[in-house]
């Protein structure tokens, strides 16, 4: 199903005024989300709606409370995040960080006691608009299972860089696994096999069943997500869990918060803890010929010769800047079991009646 | 064959001597090759001897040259390496790096017009020694081949953090392709076959051997070694790619030096790049209760259930150090290619006659 981005925009914004959240607020929410769905990470998109519905409903995620500074540098910060919104705590981290770093060249924040904050990439971004580098990271409950061993211990544990060029920023965001928890749900609602490589079950054996990987997951019996280098040290599994480790190290370690094996999705605060980077590039050399030479360098990249049967080299952002365009022309796509869940918010918040939601 | 460290160290240090180092300086240099061979790094010990001979010999690494701050604000700097030896432009850098944590709390120091400076994870340990979180990052000459295609375009690309923890500090220190260079040499010189993933051939396709890799790499041929994550994007093969372009981010493109693509190891000058960061993370809550929670996840991480057959899961710088107690006690391997090597450079320089070195 497409649907148009104006409506969800609208719809989603809706839903979360319904929940109570200013509008302004409830438009940064949605803009996190929807930024998702329009770069093509449908993980984290508008199918988490109805995961946030139910955080706002069990009162994980506390409407109205506002993030604040506990302790800062010129250089620093760290924040308490109340347990607001995770895109609202994230976007005033950020623009804390974008300030520190027009006044002395960085800005480090760090935050604890947040929530789900959705796609990194989007407050590096942030500090990409402003002509600054962006770094973001944020720790989840435990899904990566370390190298060498059979139950989850370290998040996704994502790590987003943001840069300015021309014509196409680089955009950099991925988990430190060899996929995001996002992608095994998507897999699930598809009901698709998960690539060999993805996953281990509980007695620390590949796996390709989404359900089960993400059941056990849930209840803590073992098994997890194989970290980038995937199983043992032949390929750099180790390399992955490292990443995830600094990213551990700059989220919970740092802001106080706790560490991925002490967070769990059921619990009444989700206790996420994120950190934020803004640096004035400037402070090396004039603006303009640092990200001309990164520039250029992106489009050899793009240019250089491509391996047999392959037609195209991509640079980071440049698949997300294309899907944008598209989709903010031609719709964005929507799951059937998306759909229901949205249909079944609508019915619950009492947005919609049943046969205006089915004419959307 | 087994050598005892005292003896590398006072071989090694009168080699950097007799080409023209003080001491202080050949002392240093002689710590971060050594350093290498005493964590079990063997690619980037004293097996590099002969590749840093030859560089002095040619030209490429200048004796006596100085490195020199270019442009300076509080929180960072960039420094002209003027082809001073890679190990000593590294250690100046990174020194300054810590001075500007310890004023500010953070230090962010990009070096242009440097030479091969061992392992990143050296420098990374002077700031964690300093009670510091230490970063540190340096381009090569082009080895990876960036994702569908198949001419390598980044360099090994090796991304260092150290973090003070207690018993054992956490120091991650990892090339992101899937292997170093320093591996593939290491194989050829065992005469060994790649384990499939880690290279490509001139054609693109997976191969294992490194001595044919190697050649096409120096002859710009085409081919090279993957990035973490391996072929494609299945596993994650563009993360890896992506964060070798941070780190030419961070080096070359903000350092005003060549990316990986316009460096060859046979050109007159190296022209590497690195990037130093030191963060005092008192910033942002006692240092005490930081480090304790950090060695306690640690400990969290080593403890947790094992996946069958495996009996131990690391942390990321334990096998360094107990790698390290080892071989000051018991010596250092080197290879028998490596031996004749040290033996023909220490009859250039008139150091040992061949009976004596035989005895060594």
């Amino acid at each position: 199903m497409i649907i148009p981005y104006e409506r969800l925009l609208s719809f989603c914004t809706d839903c979360f005024m319904a929940y109570g959240f200013s509008q302004p607020d409830a438009l940064r929410v949605t803009d996190v989300l929807l930024t998702a769905d329009l770069f093509g990470i449908e993980s984290h998109g508008i199918q988490r709606l109805a995961r946030y519905h139910d955080e706002i409903r069990r009162g994980m995620v506390v409407v109205g409370a506002q993030p604040a500074v506990v302790r800062e540098t010129p250089v620093s910060a760290i924040i308490d995040g109340h347990q607001a919104m995770g895109q609202l705590v994230g976007s005033f981290a950020m623009n804390l960080a974008i300030d520190k770093a027009r006044q002395t060249g960085i800005g480090l924040v760090v935050v604890r006691n947040s929530n789900h904050y959705g796609i990194a990439g989007y407050y590096t971004r942030m500090a990409c608009e402003q002509d600054l580098i962006g770094v973001s990271m944020t720790n989840t409950e435990a899904i990566m299972v370390p190298t060498f061993g059979r139950r989850a211990m370290l998040g996704t544990d994502p790590i987003a860089v943001a840069m300015p060029a021309d014509p196409i920023p680089f955009l950099f965001d991925a988990a430190t696994t060899v996929v995001p928890r996002g992608k095994l749900e998507v897999m699930r609602k598809k009901g698709q096999p998960l690539p060999l490589g993805w996953a281990l079950d509980a007695s620390g054996q590949v796996s390709a069943d989404a359900g089960a990987v993400l059941e056990q997951i849930i209840g803590q019996l073992g098994g997890g997500i194989l970290p980038l280098g995937g199983v043992g040290e032949t390929l750099g599994g180790h390399k992955g869990y490292g990443l995830a480790l600094i990213c551990e190290l700059f989220t919970g370690v740092l802001a106080g918060g706790p560490t991925a094996n002490h967070l769990s999705s059921v619990a009444a605060s989700a206790d996420l803890s994120h950190s934020f980077w803004a640096i004035d590039y400037g402070m090396f050399d004039d603006k303009k010929a640092i990200r001309s030479r990164f520039s250029a360098y992106l489009e050899e990249l793009r240019c250089s010769d491509k391996a047999e049967g392959q037609n195209r080299i991509y640079t980071h952002g440049e698949k997300e800047i294309e899907n944008q365009k598209a989709r903010l022309r031609d719709g964005i796509p929507v799951l059937d079991k998306t759909w229901q869940e949205m249909e079944s918010i609508a019915s619950e918040l009492g947005l919609y009646d049943a046969g205006l939601f089915a004419r959307l």
